[in-house]
């Protein structure tokens, strides 16, 4: 390296300033939407923690993307699948019984061909599933040598579809609740920006770790609105165990991006603050992600969540899910 | 950020004192169950390691959770699930051949309708679990698209069944015993607080990490006692191999909380040492977390553990699981 | 070791000096592949991610590493094993039941020996799959203990077969598309070497990481010309959601490797650009791997990338997948 | 604390010395054996990376570990086992089917009682697996409902036998061979001590970290030897992709433990190197974990690794993994 550099130089760089320019540069918070996106009335995060984003002119396979569809379509969906695919098989495999000729089965009941073609399905359909009540059974290589291949490719099919059934059922889906709005709520001698989130269901979540990054208009040197984002200082990012609820608290100090923004200036700027919890489900040992946003009109001013934790009982801590959405009105330190 | 710096501020902030306000108010240490549970006599972690917190008002759905009630209920009633599932499910099947008529089936020996159901019953039984010995099998369209809608159906339900089984039996739970008591012995020349924990299992536990959090009531301020939570800070909290015994030992030095602390002052603060552990399971390639507390009452006072490995064999290092407990008294350093 | 210290020393090492050598060899940064591979026109990474290295001489079990083969093995030559492995079972116990005896299967409909061999044949498929119809069965101890076995094979051999195929189809596959090329682009007052990736899926991706390291040869003081690793420095080298497309920049200051080169000197120093890629898929909660590389004649001078994200609609941002490689010529900043 | 403080202390502690006792005896490395193992000529790890302890006295529970046993075992144990089981449960069924009386089985062909007894076995085994050819079958509500409790028994235990045999089967084992011996070796201008490593098949390890810690007998001051701990630093102790060969050192600067050791003082000491590898399978996506050691009498003086790479090929870079022990004697620096 050092014998290139005192070679004539290709390029002429200020290399002092360039530098820095680089530096600042990687210093800005990226949560992998980019600047590009600005038009307005668009969130980034939906409320279900999708991105609001939409792929065109991808390839089909990437499309495709089958087990991923399998995994997450809704269960109703998926037990249509699984029964369509079911009659889908049985009618092309009672076909191709039905081509190989009436002799290809022993024991059907049938006067019509009709009837033997639904003799076929039904037999299809005990092959499929390995049932083989035996009633019907293949006679001859031909028919022998179809039902050999249907009982292998059920077997296999099903695998599948009982793996999938397993993976859907077994899937971590944390049902992590937020407050309905975040607030701005006085803090020790200060102000804060908070919101309240709860585990409803009965599973251990522990090292349970937040992100909050909020995104906004801001009208560049250039006079152009572009996103910017800013990571929000947490009081507290990381807790051990979530068994209760938990606030979290941005405290406005002077170093905040919040410092000094009235309901107005945050209307204006179309603010949205974008959370990113990662916990590990004790109960299933699987890392859980979840994304969540709140719009800058979904934040109340002035506000103070009521204590959630109610202790009627004598050794229990008794936890109020209802009362997660609970506040009070408070003014704002000034 | 700094054209708005400018403008008349919204808030008047005295911004250098609320700031240190903030920071010292981050550094407290929260596990996650707030300060805000106060009701004397109640343990915060159970001796299974669960929480002692319970929920009211959920959702039906989050209340539900059935994957994770599945998991964990006891070996006992999730086979009474699945015997019970499997008789509803024949029943139910049963009524739906018979309403069918009696000429679904073919084969049943039966003299009266009882006689029928429960041969409808055994053929349903024969059906969900594929073995179809086919003595009894369906005729006509009615009949077999019950038996065959029935197979599909016991086959998928079997699945999640066995991968339930499967999942509740390979489930990762460590057996980590701990010292029934923890103790306050000499180290060095000061004094520390120790307890003891063994792996009961063959299983090569790797990579153990262990945290342990002391909560205790403090009068405040204002006269009001709320709970505190203190890190405690181990002279080792993290070994690669958990091969023999441990001894985690929190030396009480001068920044300690447990410093000057005695008997009397430990108990009347209804101290609780919350640890937690977290290890990788070597055979499984799985992590697995453990939650443990010992009380105040559950705490000695001038005692020092016996060594646990005895060598009576040449050529293996040998661990006396029962010695897990075994202690001398011994004064503690002044 | 103060005591041995005070010994007369077996070495006489030159300490002061010494040590900072190996400082510096430390620092080095290496991929694993060492400073051996020296062979020109070698990549060290394939297009698919694989490393280009053959391993001779390893012990047979070592090879055959069955369960690794069986799952990245493509899926024709997949189903190709399993219809193998079928027919060979069948074929062998078909056998098994001809040595046994005519008498060992009651049923059977044939004339002929070989008519015989092949109800056996499909007899033994039927008990592999445990369809069993029963028009075949087995009599006789010597029959039914084959039956038995082959039955308890079948099932635990389809139980590997089912296994694998989930885990075939199960496994995390991102579809990551990096840019045919990558670019010397101007970026602020300098110039960075960049290129540009996409997810093609809907799966969600998050905390995504990417190292870069550049391979190159260099003339060493010695006059040998040998491979030398270096890490460049990217402006951002990890996002938390992988949403959109991503642009890795690596701005080209004074502490660049990539400082005052040219593409005369890229080309003759035969670099490679190794890029590591780290994901969670949120989907499926796993870790993903992926590898790729850019060749020196993989690279384009004075280019910029065009946006990717079309606003047509009004609620949704659309990433147009098509656009990857749309770049327009620039000059490249001096 | 504060107000505690000024009560009178119940402790009078040196505690500007006692810290630091603490502070020291927190950085003494510790793999989790403890000093207290100190019978000579005794491994902390054996040559296969189990721990050389014993357990006594455990619970029977904590012994049993099922799951864990089943999982390690040998191939050969394991389908002995199955086989076993297999047998077992069918003598009970048949002897239940036998109980309940000769009526509750048609289609039976025996003439005595133990001909009858093995009808019912095969029947058993054929509802076990679930084939259920039908050539037998229960009728009468006791014999049905025996039948039917064990096909549903059939199916449940199958169902772990199988998931068990599928965990076996892919079980991430990675095949890394470490050299025969661990050398001592010139490195620059001073010695280093080093191993080598190969990962023998072709599943792709990625981010594989390696940490050494020597155990080593040492005298005290009291006179008393007791093994001392000390990690190692090695040069580099993590690679991002381990694709070819790895060759691990740890330089023996002033600071090493190893600093003026001599052939004689290693193995007076009785030294013996603790390795650990982490790494993830890249192809299974899991963490694996090694352990590996070298005892004194399996360390070379003066040896250097000859490079394992050729490069017969063009496009390939060839690894012979039979030259992982291959070295040349050379003179240690002086």
């Amino acid at each position: 390296m050092k014998k290139q550099a005192s070679q004539p130089s290709a390029f002429h760089l200020n290399t002092k300033a360039s530098s820095k320019l680089a530096e600042q540069e990687g210093k800005r918070p990226d949560l992998g939407f980019g600047t590009q996106i600005n038009n307005h009335n668009t969130r980034l995060i939906n409320k279900d923690g999708s991105f609001n984003v939409r792929r065109i002119n991808g390839s089909f396979a990437a499309r495709l993307n089958l087990y991923h569809r399998l995994i997450v379509m809704s269960w109703p969906k998926f037990f249509g699948c699984v029964l369509g695919a079911f009659l889908v098989a049985n009618c092309l495999f009672a076909s191709l019984y039905y081509s190989v000729g009436f002799d290809s089965l022993t024991g059907v009941q049938a006067h019509t061909s009709i009837e033997w073609f639904w003799e076929a399905f039904f037999f299809s359909a005990q092959t499929l599933t390995t049932v083989g009540y035996g009633r019907i059974s293949p006679v001859g290589p031909a028919g022998s040598t179809v039902a050999a291949i249907e009982s292998l490719i059920g077997l296999l099919t099903f695998a599948v579809a009982t793996g999938l059934l397993y993976g859907r059922f077994s899937r971590p889906t944390p049902r992590i609740r937020f407050s309905t709005n975040a607030i701005f709520a006085p803090y020790l001698d200060i102000n804060s920006w908070m919101f309240r989130i709860i585990n409803e269901r009965s599973n251990q979540l522990v090292d349970v770790e937040i992100e909050v990054t909020m995104s906004r208009f801001e009208k560049g040197t250039d006079g152009r609105s572009a996103r910017r984002y800013y990571s929000l200082a947490l009081e507290r990012r990381k807790i051990t165990f979530f068994s209760t609820n938990w606030t979290l608290v941005h405290p406005i100090t002077a170093e905040s991006p919040l410092y000094q923004c009235t309901p107005d200036s945050l209307n204006e700027s179309e603010a949205e603050f974008l959370i990113i919890l990662r916990a590990l489900d004790d109960t299933l040992s699987q890392l859980v992600h979840l994304r969540y946003s709140y719009r800058y009109d979904e934040v109340l001013w002035g506000r103070k969540f009521k204590p959630m934790i109610t202790q009627l009982d004598h050794d229990n801590i008794i936890l109020d899910l209802q009362a997660l959405d609970d506040m009070d009105e408070v003014p704002l330190n000034e």
